[in-house]
């Protein structure tokens, strides 16, 4: 496994007990960084800024002053967020000379409240519009657990944001998440990724894809450390409801999210499934036939399609040019939607929504892969075209459906360490963040217990 | 004026010294009803219903029970909301025949659950898409201001929920305000209408004309009867904030909101802010330079016209002889309205608001006539397009503004006994419902001293 820096708990321990300090921290996390490994993963990085940060917070610290957690440690942020004084690309050509923020964006600007040092930008699919994270302008993160040589996609769209955090350059990724860009990439480099309820969170300074889906949120190591950067972030401490793992009970659906998975993923699941079946968990499997509905529903493109279309028409038409030819087709899907199917799209929704929310009332979570494959080569991707779009329809299908949802959803690590990256995905619906936590926590240990080793 | 029933305190006071009692409250209404002044007021009445209701309330009051307010009184309901084992036409041809509803919409529940005795469903233009109150298919209740023998027009789209408060048939009306469907006409029926903040009460079984603006709101005798309805359908008490009128700050437009009054209305205005200031209230003209921009921004129809054509396109296509011929105007518009346009408008709303927002912050409410004019006359209107969509602009220029502004809107009566009825608007931004509730219980007595006596 690549060097990932320990959890939040073991760290602020080994920092209490002066075994190391944040200014060495964030050292190691800068040596790392210049190494090759971490080529791609930030379109700007701010190491020597951050070490300031971190010895202040040391010598707070040892002035008796209690820090926040996040205190002085490195944290990564992803290229749509505004930083004042530092220009938001959001990983393209089109906005590579526009003004810098005057501005933080309200999530950074809380990070930074809590103590956070910001260590740089990271790269991203242009416009968060892939799940892939192959950029064509600044390159593309090498995802760390490509250990046979073979360069693996990151996921994405928030692939620098899961590469700094699986290399060990940041304890926390703030990164975004529309149909998946948070998870997807979690799932694929081995850590944890908490997309929770879209409204708790605000998107102030963000640069948009989809107004509608648009999440604020982060990566990490570990669930608790996602609870960690998530209450910051949403300025409101979501406390977990832990359950015990023999009164919880989990629904597996029977409907597509477990079509077509890639041996690997089917048989660490199987493992971690019988794991928790094993600890007592309850896992049912279930109908819910409205996600055979999704693809019509969003035939059309959907939300993501419609609004940046919306919001890159001008520009697009302009300087087409300067856009990453796949996401350009994206966006202009949207350009054939007439406001009443987007209207229509939005009842449908809710009609959708009130659905499911009956269906999984009795359920703890929903569990299922996050994703159905491991990460596949980045080559073959980067040259044929209809390849890409196979791979990233099937990358976005399961995490997505939890966007439409409006739910709240994390990905966990569920693979062995000599398997690919594989993740497990446990779901609710809106608003069912604390429930949803308590229960990823209760659980995270079991489906894979070595991963709390260091 | 016409024999318009005592204010809700009134009421309960006579009620109390058994000067009267509910069930023959309910009988005055139903003769009242029958006469020819009531024609088109009501699609389908129960007064036979209500006064079994009233019977009840009677009962229980002389055993001692404590009852709300609007316990047995009478209450009319807008066709636009369901009751239980009635068909919700709105108004139209087309769901003439539509099936019974199977519940109560949420708001009318609410108000059955209150005690209030429904007396029947009131007319209103179809799909409440115009502020003039015409219907062709049922018929346009007059407004019972005509007094000079001329038949004027009630207003709309809550034609004969105002008709059924002036004329005495009922305490309060339920309706819905989109664009000033509930101010309307109460400014020209010589009443007092309250548009609440959108999302303070339900929309559950009301049929849409706008996903967006639909608010679910009531007209009364007095402000003081329109808060005691509101607590009721946002099931949460608005505790008005009232001020001292001499502390009390509002803002006069400088823009659009003063433009083309009738002299009437000028007059009556003028009067009732001369009162005002001779009172001690602070009345500042202020640029409002973003009410100049709100016919650019739904120069293709808004959210009413694209939402209503997402509602109707399937059933308009296949029936369109069966629409007023006006109002399939309005809807057609929506259909050349893109997604991209739609959500463009959408996040102009939103800075639009934040400008409005902190113009007034300073301020207690904007002031202004409800509606440029006083009611015109029915006749020329029902044969002339022209002067039709001219006068329904107008109608609703001033209410709409606070519409699009996420607002709260209250319109109370300003006319002298002798004048046709003129409405003074009170309004303020998103959630200021009990601030300008407050203001408005203030200066009520103010702009209209005679109308408090009955």
């Amino acid at each position: 496994m690549p060097p990932m820096l320990p959890d939040l708990d073991t760290l602020n321990t080994r920092l209490r007990d002066g075994a190391t300090s944040r200014a060495q921290i964030i050292g190691q996390a800068a040596a790392r960084a210049a190494t090759p490994a971490a080529e791609a993963v930030f379109l700007h990085s701010t190491f020597e800024a951050a070490a300031q940060v971190a010895r202040a917070a040391d010598a707070a610290s040892r002035a008796g002053k209690a820090l926040h957690p996040l205190a002085g440690l490195p944290v990564s942020v992803k290229d749509l967020y505004d930083v004042a004084g530092e220009t938001t690309r959001a990983a393209s050509l089109v906005r590579k000379d526009a003004a810098p923020a005057a501005a933080d964006a309200t999530v950074v600007a809380r990070l930074r409240a809590a103590g956070a040092a910001l260590v740089g930008r990271t790269n991203m699919t242009e416009f968060a519009f892939s799940g892939v994270g192959i950029n064509p302008h600044y390159g593309t993160p090498v995802n760390p657990a490509s250990a046979d040589g073979v360069a693996r996609i990151p996921g994405g769209s928030s692939s620098g944001a899961a590469v700094s955090v699986a290399l060990g350059l940041a304890v926390a990724a703030l990164g975004s998440d529309t149909g998946g860009s948070i998870r997807i990439p979690a799932a694929l480099c081995g850590i944890t990724g908490f997309k929770p309820t879209t409204r708790r969170v605000p998107l102030t300074g963000a640069f948009p894809l989809s107004y509608t889906l648009d999440t604020a949120c982060a990566m990490a190591r570990t669930v608790s450390d996602c609870i960690a950067v998530d209450s910051v972030i949403a300025d409101s401490a979501v406390i977990p409801r832990v359950t015990n793992p023999a009164a919880t009970r989990l629904a597996i659906p029977r409907q597509v999210l477990l079509d077509d998975l890639d041996p690997t993923v089917a048989r660490a699941v199987d493992r971690a499934l019988g794991r928790l079946s094993a600890a007592g968990v309850q896992i049912e499997h279930v109908d819910l036939p409205e996600l055979g509905e999704l693809a019509g529903l969003n035939a059309q493109g959907g939300f993501s399609s419609a609004e940046a279309y919306a919001i890159h028409r001008h520009v697009l038409a302009a300087r087409r040019d300067l856009y990453d030819p796949r996401v350009a087709s994206r966006i202009d899907r949207g350009a054939n939607i007439s406001a009443a199917d987007y209207i229509d799209l939005g009842r449908a929704r809710l009609d959708w929504i009130a659905r499911m929310e009956a269906r999984l009332a009795r359920f703890d979570a929903v569990v299922c892969p996050t994703v159905p494959m491991v990460a596949p080569e980045i080559a073959p991707l980067r040259t044929d075209d209809a390849q890409f779009f196979r791979v990233n329809a099937l990358l976005l299908r399961n995490t997505s459906a939890f966007n439409f949802l409006d739910g709240c959803s994390v990905s966990m690590p569920c693979h062995a360490p000599d398997e690919l990256p594989v993740g497990l995905m446990l779901s609710h619906g809106p608003m069912r963040d604390a429930d949803l936590l308590g229960t990823a926590l209760a659980l995270e240990g079991i489906v894979q217990p070595s991963q709390r080793d260091d």
